[in-house]
């Protein structure tokens, strides 16, 4: 049994711990919270809470810690320092920052000799891994991302902050036209407000300025200002009942040319209909906790990606079933 | 640069011979074939065209030899014989025959020092990956996999062997319906008929009996027996009008669940539509030739799959570039 920890008992922590509880060669081992453990009720019956302050007392009951944390302050203080520890896996996804996350927790996974998987989940992970073979296999195409529909917690959050919102909800949507012209091989150039809209659910304050709070939102830079954004002000009840969940989604696709002259085409499409997030995201980490643990045993050490995990790695499969069944 | 050999230059060779072409990091050093090496005429400028018997004298020409030739009685042969002298990669594709392949090839190849890569392709290759990850991240669910529409070579030749039939193409089409109710997360079972059709375009020998070919064609067990298959008779002008390319595609399709009570939904889905089945399985194998090039120069060698060949190896840029762009 892979004995894992999980730090941060969030969404996140929650689809790591359904993931594991589903998967015969893992058991989880303990949760590491910032909050006060005693107020900490996992599902996993009788599974240990303690400090995340505590970790360090933990190195030899635990194979592989998942890192659940945020990726804007969180996992680039945690994850080096639980790679000093422990096998760690996060799903850091500042894309911008990801080569200076990776120096870091190399540094203490190799001082520890430990593995280190980092931006693990769908985007970055599944899509970059997906981007990466298609790149590979078709070098000489072009290839787009589209994501959705889905909730944005970033955008959520983003509207939560103005004046007069009580709650909100944001979902990030795929240009239908968009999708079309790119399966269909077109190669167009598209502009960010081309590939995307963005839909608003949103509760306002009694008596609020709605006129105001719209326009806030639709002009907001990064967030808002270079997309077709539409707006609809529902009540507390509605949101309850509608927009609960935490739905995603989206696809990669590549069309790219091969033969002598490159004017035969070809399409590559992977795409992901998520009813949860977390959940899968979740699942995305506890098949690569497994390959993180099996790296060490190989006597691996260091930080890795998606890019760097041969696939068989994930599976409980020994490669022969693997090689008679799968391929 | 990767000195690449091709043995066999039918249409998968050609298809390699594309790929490399257009691959800055490699060049054709030589192509080895079983005909007379004056009657083949590469595309490839100034490239040696040698006896397959005298293989073994280009052991320091050829970093890596991609074998081109059939799955029924030339693989199983050649590819443990060039194992033993270059690494070299196949696209073996008889799925119950892959585990003895496998035993072979590795003996070879790690009595020679090599790294052989069988059954790159599609499918087996691509289609196997996915169906792989997909497994591992949504390991409680079921997959579906769906072909089409395109040219089958097996099912045309079976065609043409039947008295009476002068050439003939047939298409495998994906049931529409099927595929929208697996996409739509019902996971149904699906017999075989239900899951694909068969389209048979056939010229037949004046005054050849119609009515019986088609009966042959439709009976023929294995081949058409379990399908819905339509027969349409077309003269040779019209075949070479409509039907020399030899377009192919499909779908892996994995919908599962998680969640602590596995009630939340996904579904996964990768597809691919070409237009040329030997041509992109030529770039397909063109990517893997450098995987195999790479985990020789690491120290490796034994036989592998795609499922034993960590993705960044596919590819030229160095892993720090890739995390910083494709990550």
């Amino acid at each position: 049994m892979i004995r894992i920890g999980i730090a941060g008992y969030g969404n996140l922590g929650k689809g790591v711990e359904a993931a594991v509880h589903n998967s015969p060669d893992m058991e989880l081992a303990v949760i590491f919270t910032r909050r006060d453990p005693a107020s900490v009720s996992p599902k996993t019956p009788g599974v240990r809470v303690a400090s995340f302050d505590s970790i360090a007392e933990y190195a030899d009951k635990v194979d592989v810690v998942v890192n659940c944390g945020g990726s804007a302050t969180d996992l680039p203080v945690t994850t080096p320092k639980i790679a000093a520890l422990f096998n760690v896996l996060d799903s850091f996804d500042t894309h911008a920052k990801i080569p200076q996350h990776f120096a870091k927790v190399d540094d203490a996974a190799k001082s520890g000799g430990h593995i280190a998987i980092i931006s693990v989940g769908w985007d970055p992970g599944m899509f970059s891994l997906n981007r990466m073979y298609m790149n590979a296999i078709l070098p000489n195409g072009s290839d787009y991302t589209f994501w959705g529909r889905g909730v944005s917690q970033g955008h959520s959050d983003a509207i939560r902050r103005i004046d007069g919102v009580v709650d909100a909800r944001q979902y990030t949507v795929p240009v239908e036209e968009a999708v079309a012209r790119v399966r269909a091989g077109e190669n167009p150039t598209l502009t960010t407000r081309e590939k995307h809209t963005r839909e608003c659910y949103v509760v306002a304050e009694e008596g609020a300025d709605k006129a105001r709070i719209e326009n806030e939102i639709k002009t907001m830079p990064n967030y808002f200002a270079d997309y077709d954004t539409t707006v609809y002000f529902i009540s507390m009840d509605e949101l309850r009942e509608k927009h609960m969940g935490i739905p995603h989604g989206g696809s990669v696709i590549r069309s790219g040319c091969t033969g002598w002259d490159l004017t035969t085409k070809h399409t590559i499409e992977y795409s992901l209909k998520l009813e949860s997030n977390p959940e899968f995201t979740g699942s995305v980490l506890a098949a690569y906790a497994r390959a993180a643990y099996r790296m060490r045993q190989n006597g691996e050490s260091g930080c890795k990606t998606v890019f760097d995990v041969a696939p068989a790695q994930l599976m409980q499969e020994s490669g022969e079933a693997l090689r008679a069944h799968l391929l």
